[in-house]
């Protein structure tokens, strides 16, 4: 058995009712009476027993099946549809947005997916379907929405995401599929291929409602001039029946994880016999569109959900590695050498391993859950002032949320790697499944070098400034708040203080490079300014947990059954403060250096 | 095609020619005469083009076929058996260490083994077999030698090392392993099952001859009691004829990567059946046997071995994610940005990526090999004194050898799939195996914590320090020699001798908390440790061969076919130094302030 859920819901449940006001959430006239605090456990428990039971067992049969592709058929393991349909079927899935009747908040939602992610990482047709879901419903026509949305919503249909070619991944903007105007103005004729769609084909649902980026003849270059369309595989007549409408999978990728994922290769209108319904108006006289800009809302939402997925997954690796641990005797004690054989997780480097991943993956799930608290207050606060200032911290926090847990996950999912020793390289246990399946997190949705480059080149200097700033400051505040009144965290606090200095360093500097027009700087220092924003506010968010676990570990006691779960949350902080925070020091002084060897070395030294 | 070999042998030759004086060895008694500097160019090349043609030739075919296990016989790809045959037929692999007649000094093969291994890197057939002959020629009786050796050396036989058993890994000394006596005293019942034994059955040998730990019965407890023993698959009866010895695969284990290579379980003396030769004396009187320092022998040279492939697997996958950024074109020139799109090696993250990956190998490639030449120097130096303290150096650099490249190798070879983006991330192009292949080199031959324990425990107090001592002497002697004559490495030196004084403070408070008895962080900051130890060296070797390059820069100027080796080699130390050695500072800070969180934490809260 190599897939393995091991989740424990326990700090989600934290999150939820102890640290993030989501009382506040469901005041929002949107979810008012629907949810209660009170409803959070009972609700989290539900979920992780779907996924347990629902979701996680066709795992391994999964893996092994893959996806087939035969005379021109993508075939999914009959395990996927299954999934598929329970989540979309049973209100966990895509919805009307538009309802008020018990739509789940996103901050909920994003607990529930970080499990059903956990137990199944190669389902993603329901958040797909959702996200295309969402542009039809926010930005097409009413007879659009008539004709896709219902059987999106009922999981008959599925959704995808079609932005990336053969040629064009990261510029996005030198797409090469064309769009050109019939006698219907709703209509356009649909040529191009695209890449890398997951999701992008197999039986799992009746239909596939790709959102496609193309650009309609004679508009402008690069992204600007770039439409979104709604085009299915099969076209749907007035009458609701389906005809073919020259989608062709022309390949299923051959990946190194997510075995059981379709990630299709996709030929449009090679028979000129592909239409697609242009979602919003067309270019104006300038030939600019509004594609990509609608597009991006649904990438987005897909940016947070991936780092959600890296750390669902590195997660229950995690939680997988520590039962190993448990089981495992080797050694003796180091306190009695002479002694009997302990379980590993007796030692103190065993520990270690486990700690790293305890504390960052509490770092990276703190933030995403703090994104997605903030997405719900930008989306439904009835003050505009509060949904601006809460629409600014998700932009902000987007690229880091994206790029930090999939950067880390990488190195996380080693230790739990290693924590199994050489089972750990054997497939018949969960973790090297968990290494292959999480390495595209680093690369889809925006590579995480466009996320560096989304923070440094945008995020710092939205609103002049004024938005990130404000980040800064929440942390700044936090600090001022406590001195003096550390509760024991004095080295904690220290150390994020100085941090932040040495983070503000890292900005100020990087402004000198700009002001002497040294733009290299902003492509060799950005991954690593990334990595330091996220240590920094990870930083933040489980020192600010960590006070209100400290509160409970003095009131319960260490015989409480809940104690551990409170004492970790400390060593957590305790643990990450000490020794990964201290990195942001290291990098203000490389970025203050600033070292031009990459920028000024000839390409012609790397053929050695 | 997945599998490429696009090594590049520059590097190898510079360290033969102009960075060690391998002409040292050379001349020893052993060599002389055999080889020149001169010949050292084409058999290089010699070597690369085998690697290419010969070694490189099936690597899909043999990672699709895998290993195939089907009614307790064992299969391997025949390109398998072909590589395996002609590495030992043509002189490359197993040989007779006493003969004199164009043995490869160990830095030769160990150059020429980092192509082959490169260019397949699930054939480690011959370098077991050539452990295994070492440890038999050594310390076998003269009878073992005429039995086994020749029908090894020629590639008719192969060898294994059999330690790990399924509760028995890190802690050899608890293997349940057992001998009994028979009539003939150099021949003892075997009983006892052994598990991830590479290469430890398949049809590319007749017989495999398994180099076995097994305790004696009534000798000493843990590793002191451990004999060592010959027991082949088939025994070897006078006449010379095989008859099946008892000895029984039980399973071939199904790994992330390497494919292709044959990781046995196996069960001896199952039906009572099973006999192995006893190597060297039966233990005395006081139960203490020899078995654990003579297979030690053999763990060693594997483990620098170890280094050395994860060296070949992460070079090799940098130099495929290079020529990929040469073809691959996306996005516009930063200084020309409405211009055409160029390959992506002109972007700046690009070449960081790149830049990464080419420094950090080149430390390790550094490293390992002065690692080799210390080894020669060790064999066959006639100056006894020389010989000591070259062993020293060896002793030292093992564990450094094995970890630092094993660790840094999975974050590097992360760099090289992010270099493809998607692409990286299919299993058509050779990086995400590349990846499943190198990820066991940090948990075979002693885990990278068990090397770290080496380094700390053990070579830091050899010889009561004086031989750690010595080793860091030579970085400081260095820095001094070049003192007010930096050639314009004022930064490269300032950080090195920075790092050094880092790392002896390091030191001093790794002996305070051992004079304080806090043994426990001697646990939780050993692999921290040893990655600055590692940083620390290769840093240094790079500028010593950059202080060479430079000259041969100035020399050559631009024009010169040569000049982007030797200007790459001085890049290489320079963004080696800048970025990755101050790393040996924070390692420093954190060791200082000696967070105990991990030591204390009860093992409770990892259940969160």
């Amino acid at each position: 058995m190599s897939t393995s859920y091991s989740y424990n819901t326990r700090d989600l449940k934290f999150i939820l009712k102890e640290w993030l006001p989501v009382e506040e959430i469901f005041q929002y006239e949107k979810y008012n009476g629907y949810y209660t605090i009170e409803d959070l456990d009972m609700m989290i428990d539900q979920c992780h027993n779907i996924a347990a039971e629902v979701i996680a067992a066709d795992g391994d049969e999964m893996e092994e099946f893959g996806v087939k592709f035969e005379n021109g058929k993508t075939t999914v393991h009959p395990g996927f549809t299954r999934i598929f349909k329970y989540i979309q079927e049973n209100g966990w899935g895509t919805s009307n947005i538009e309802e008020t009747e018990g739509t789940l908040p996103e901050i909920l939602q994003c607990a529930i997916y970080e499990m059903f992610q956990a137990a199944c990482p190669p389902m993603r047709a329901h958040a797909l379907t959702s996200g295309a879901a969402r542009l039809i419903q926010e930005f097409g026509s009413e007879e659009l929405k008539e004709m896709f949305l219902p059987k999106m919503y009922d999981g008959t249909w599925a959704g995808t995401m079609c932005l990336t070619e053969a040629t064009a991944g990261t510029d996005v903007g030198d797409i090469l599929s064309k769009a050109y105007p019939t006698s219907d103005p709703r209509v356009y004729k649909i040529k191009g291929s695209k890449q890398f769609i997951t999701c992008g084909d197999g039986d799992f649902a009746e239909n596939i409602i790709h959102l496609f980026l193309a650009r309609i003849e004679g508009a402008a270059p690069g992204t600007r001039g770039i439409s979104l369309f709604v085009v299915p595989k099969y076209w749907v007549n007035e009458d609701g029946s389906l005809e073919d409408n020259d989608v062709v999978t022309t390949a299923i990728e051959h990946k190194m994880g997510l075995h059981a994922q379709p990630t299709a290769a996709l030929a449009f209108g090679d028979n000129d016999r592909c239409r697609g319904w242009l979602v919003g108006e067309p270019p104006g006289p300038d030939g600019v569109s509004k594609g990509m800009a609608q597009m991006f809302q649904m990438m987005n939402e897909e940016r947070k959900g991936t780092g959600m997925q890296a750390l669902s997954v590195a997660a229950n690796a995690y939680w997988n590695a520590k039962n190993y641990a448990k089981e495992r005797i080797q050694g003796r004690s180091a306190s009695d050498p002479k002694g009997p054989r302990v379980p590993i997780i007796n030692h103190a480097d065993v520990k270690r391993m486990l700690m790293v991943n305890k504390a960052t993956l509490e770092a990276c799930r703190a933030m995403i859950m703090k994104a997605y608290f903030y997405q719900d207050m930008f989306r439904h606060d009835p003050d505009p002032q509060r949904r601006k200032w809460a629409g600014g911290r998700v932009d902000v926090l987007t690229p880091i949320c994206k790029a930090y847990p999939s950067d880390e996950a990488w190195s996380l999912v080693a230790e739990s790697i290693q924590t199994y020793g050489g089972y750990g390289y054997c497939e018949d246990y969960p973790v090297a499944q968990a290494a292959r399946d999480l390495k595209i997190y680093s690369i889809w949705e925006g590579t995480n070098f466009i996320q560096a480059q989304d923070l440094i080149n945008r995020k710092w200097s939205l609103d002049k400034g004024v938005v990130f700033a404000d980040f800064l400051k929440e942390i700044e505040d936090f600090i001022a708040a406590h001195q003096g009144n550390d509760n024991g965290f004095g080295l904690e606090f220290a150390n994020l203080k100085e941090a932040l200095s040495s983070y503000r360093d890292i900005m100020a500097a990087m402004a000198e490079y700009k002001a002497a027009k040294k733009i290299g700087y902003y492509q060799v220092l950005a991954r690593r300014i990334l990595t330091a924003t996220g240590q920094l506010y990870g930083g933040y968010c489980l020192l600010d947990q960590a006070l209100i676990a400290q509160k409970r570990v003095n009131e319960l006691g260490p015989e409480h059954w809940d104690y551990h779960f409170y004492y970790g949350k400390v060593l957590s902080a305790r643990y990450y403060l000490r020794n990964v925070v201290p990195n942001v020091n290291l990098v203000a002084r490389l970025v203050k250096e600033g070292d031009d060897t990459v920028i000024e070395a000839p390409i012609e030294i790397f053929e050695y």
